[in-house]
């Protein structure tokens, strides 16, 4: 039996999704509340977003293989049941036998992320500190936008990942879009078919060099084009960036999307 | 010389606004931290709303008079400067001379707070954990509305007021209004002339035994009508609450306004 499970977390506390011994991370900590919880010696995870250390998720999706069904009452409580043995800087939100062909890591259409700005001194919150960066200078969203349109796309972003030895750089990216949310902070939704590693921080580095003017807007497609990373691209803090959403075709079309991400691609973030 | 600072803050690590020996709170960490950056021995701050331990502020407004005025370079920096004394839970947004007349506490027009409550395990979010209220059953929205309907108008609120001796417990209640917001949450604005002692979580609490059925919404009036508190009425926890917004009158209007308001209350919140 397939459990597909949506969880949150504040990535504060965690040295990222995944586990590293010593470290505490939220694939540990999950992991162990969920052989608590259903009394298995052992469970592993699958995730759709292995996000780095601090970065935070409100729609990570993860799928785990039990050897036996749980009961539906059972399954009803397990939410419930798990929230009361994790911490509260991870809260599972939803658990439920996976369809046919689901799998969170190859099945996913596309993820969803946002990088949320407070670039002006009115508008920082400490509520939202753990999840917006301070940023000491005004950004210009007209010019990120126009930098970030050159980037939309199929294309190697190998500019703006740390390499893994035989794993391809390319990447379609979906959506990059500034805007000032309902808060005032600048705003960016970035869509991609998936993320290489430090992807989606890569490009809002580069991307807050543009908004703040010390570099000109053609300078995105400059280190695009380039195809190796750039020391002139700082990779931006892990806390402003979220992992919102992950997408998944219909029930129909599970296997197929599978199928397909397994032969196009060696690694996946 | 007398100055405006609007401030935010994470209540979670406070023990409220107003100073208590041995207690940390905002009065006492701002007026430290003013004291250092201007170099004087003491600051005493007056606020618009004296929120309770664990109440946050995005919008709070203080007052102080100094004897000698602030260049207006330093004024420029104060905020900056001030925010590299302070610990990142409270944060200085504005600093400014205050108009002619202008009073933080008694020439506000109205205070506006919001409470916010994930009410169903899909929406709660660990990053927002300090400032929403879980609460495990759903709300009925429309009821809630229904029962705060009575509640708007000048009124005697004694029942949802901690009485403080010789203090009037008269208000004016200018909105209650109970809505989605964009995260899904069940969010309450609530506007007043002033509130007194823990009154708009009483309010708040009277509503969510509406809102989830255990009383009819015909409560709300009942409770109002007795003019003093009912056991039954629970005080919602203070992490849901933060105060958004003061409002002030015209520049003209300043002084006015101050004298109205001390001539008819002796206590204010």
């Amino acid at each position: 039996m397939r459990l597909r499970i949506d969880l949150a977390y504040d990535g504060t506390g965690f040295r990222g999704w995944a586990t590293q011994p010593g470290l505490r991370t939220v694939q540990e900590e999950l992991e162990g509340a969920l052989a608590t919880a259903l009394r298995v010696p052992r469970v592993i995870l699958v995730c759709a977003g292995r996000t780095d250390a601090g970065v935070h998720a409100r729609g990570q999706v993860v799928h785990t293989d039990l050897a036996d069904d749980v009961a539906p009452d059972e399954l009803r409580r397990l939410p419930r049941r798990l929230n009361g043995i994790l911490d509260g800087d991870v809260r599972v939100r939803r658990c439920e036998v996976a369809p046919e062909g689901f799998d969170a890591r190859f099945s996913a259409l596309w993820r969803r992320y946002t990088y949320r700005i407070a670039d002006r001194p009115e508008l920082v919150d400490p509520l939202a500190r753990a999840s917006v960066l301070t940023w000491p200078r005004a950004l210009d969203l007209d010019a990120m936008n126009q930098a970030s349109q050159v980037l939309l796309g199929r294309h190697d972003f190998a500019s703006f990942c740390k390499q893994r030895p035989g794993a391809t750089t390319i990447r379609t990216l979906l959506d990059l879009g500034w805007s000032r949310d309902e808060w005032g902070y600048a705003s960016a939704s970035v869509v991609a078919d998936a993320f290489c590693h430090s992807m989606v921080r890569s490009l809002v580095g580069c991307l807050i060099s543009i908004g703040e003017g010390r570099r000109p807007v053609s300078w995105s497609e400059k280190i695009l084009l380039a195809e190796r990373r750039d020391p002139g691209v700082t990779v931006a803090h892990a806390h402003g960036l979220t992992l919102e959403e992950v997408a998944y075709p219909a029930d129909d079309e599970l296997v197929t999307r599978a199928q397909q991400t397994r032969a196009r691609r060696t690694s996946l973030d």
